[in-house]
């Protein structure tokens, strides 16, 4: 799909104001292009976030001088901020994600805009798959056209309309129309995970293949989400739920492995578990075979137990 | 799983005389010394098939003599076929496929048995299942423990015990029994995408996710599978085949789009049409919509046709 195709669609699906998140690189200016010139009615204001993360000195600051520069005439404001991601603890990766968001929200609150849109496309997409299927979320997952995510009290409505542009059409937009943009020197650094999928893993199964093998991990997986949803879709919590919303061993029983890994999955995170990955989901499962331990641990804190005829989750 | 657990599994199970497969190689010498020394009560026939197909020169005969000569004492007999795989027209690898079941199959006419034992191990699995995804089988397949296969009026029973142990295993089996074998040296060439998926994709994505992904690979292989026999149990085709063996089509346009791929992979795979991909299942599952064409092309010959409110397959 051509990104004036994916970004007409959405533009006449979504007619509410918007924010985009751009880092002055390829994907975000080709998408911010695109926004600003196929929304041909100006009906809705457009607003830039940009987050300087302060991982490569001069150059971030030279990413969001470009952004401010380049971008403001286009749009209805710029918003930028400021976060040094190398002075906190834990994962860069996911430091610079939690910022982010956290930023989004608050600029949700301050433009009253609560949809942001995203710049990732079909290339990120297998990459993401390829990442999970490997790491052990389960099965086949990738990232969503449309979700929602809970972020300082604001619910973030998140918009990804190019998921099905490949970044060969990106790189053919970005020369049909001239468009400038920063390189990212990060991303070809073969520090993270990530990026030796993005550089090293999916051009070398390219070349195996002879093909463009990320159209066809999205093929795939977008026929194991539909399998999911059908499967999902068969399921009423009512049929094993307990009045003290506790799962019945019974019903559990007769189950099929399938439907029950869903029902697991769902009690979990209904129950506000964190860290549900595939593994802790086997392991509860493991519960209904009286022979096993009758408590699992969860991430947490707190356990999932086996009481009686009742599995349910004790603090 | 350790290749003793998983040769007594399948030794408990499985009570007739076997052919086993054996090229001389690490594998196939590994699964033969199992197969052999765990097979204490000596109560069934063990007969080795070995194809030379000739594509080595004298490395070929001599891994054809290695095989004779080192498992002649151990085994009941040692069946082999000399092939000329090189001379055949087509793809190196289907040929060599092929002719191996044909001797196969011969050798069950031969010795009346129709087991066959093949040595494919879990990291055998990881590339098959990658491979299929890759290539644009349906979602993530792997091999099975146990299959069918109806070659030149035999219906060969395969198995493959191996399939849950890892190569590593493989490795630690060879070193403790000083077991021999032939490198072949083949596999090591970047020639054929299997050798290159199992040489430079697999250890490339291992060294990246700093884990074992042949593992995880197959443990969402698994579940995938589980999934689509669940799916697979709620199709009833009474239910949308009329009496003359077609489609009906209102029937369809009521299914889930999981419901109805499986449908047609069905109906096509009944109606014994070869070549079923994924592409050709989306294709004649376009036929329910109106707008569309009206019939599209088989790929050995035919056409599966709309007309009225049926869809059938017309020679």
């Amino acid at each position: 799909m051509s990104i004036e195709q994916a970004i007409d669609r959405f533009l006449q699906r979504h007619t509410e104001d918007v924010l985009v998140a751009v880092s002055g690189g390829r994907d975000s200016m080709a998408l911010l292009h695109a926004l600003v010139s196929r929304n041909t009615y100006l009906d809705r204001r457009v607003i830039i976030c940009h987050v300087n993360h302060m991982l490569r000195g001069e150059e971030s600051d030279a990413d969001q001088e470009f952004v401010e520069q380049s971008a403001l005439h286009l749009v209805d404001g710029v918003l930028s901020a400021n976060i040094d991601v190398g002075m906190m603890d834990g994962s860069m990766e996911s430091n610079a994600r939690d910022v982010r968001y956290a930023f989004f929200a608050e600029c949700a609150k301050h433009e009253n805009i609560k949809d942001i849109v995203l710049a990732h496309h079909a290339d990120d997409q297998a990459e993401t798959v390829l990442y999970n299927l490997l790491r052990g979320s389960s099965q086949l997952k990738g990232m969503k056209e449309f979700s929602e995510r809970e972020v300082d009290g604001v619910m973030l409505k998140l918009h990804r309309p190019l998921l099905e542009v490949s970044r060969a059409e990106v790189d053919t937009y970005i020369i049909r129309h001239g468009i400038e943009y920063r390189e990212d020197s990060s991303n070809a650094q073969p520090v993270a995970v990530r990026n030796r999928l993005r550089n090293e893993a999916l051009p070398l199964l390219d070349d195996i293949m002879q093909r463009d093998v990320s159209g066809r991990i999205n093929e795939c997986m977008k026929m194991a989400e539909e399998d999911d949803r059908w499967i999902a879709s068969g399921i009423d919590a009512s049929d094993y739920i307990d009045p003290q919303g506790r799962l019945f061993l019974p019903k559990l029983k007769v189950m099929h492995v399938s439907v029950l890994r869903r029902v697991f999955k769902n009690y979990l995170t209904d129950n506000c578990v964190v860290g549900v990955s595939s593994k802790l989901i086997e392991q509860a499962m493991n519960l209904i075979d009286s022979e096993q331990s009758a408590k699992v641990n969860l991430p947490g804190g707190g356990q999932i137990c086996r009481k009686e005829k009742r599995i349910f989750i004790k603090q």
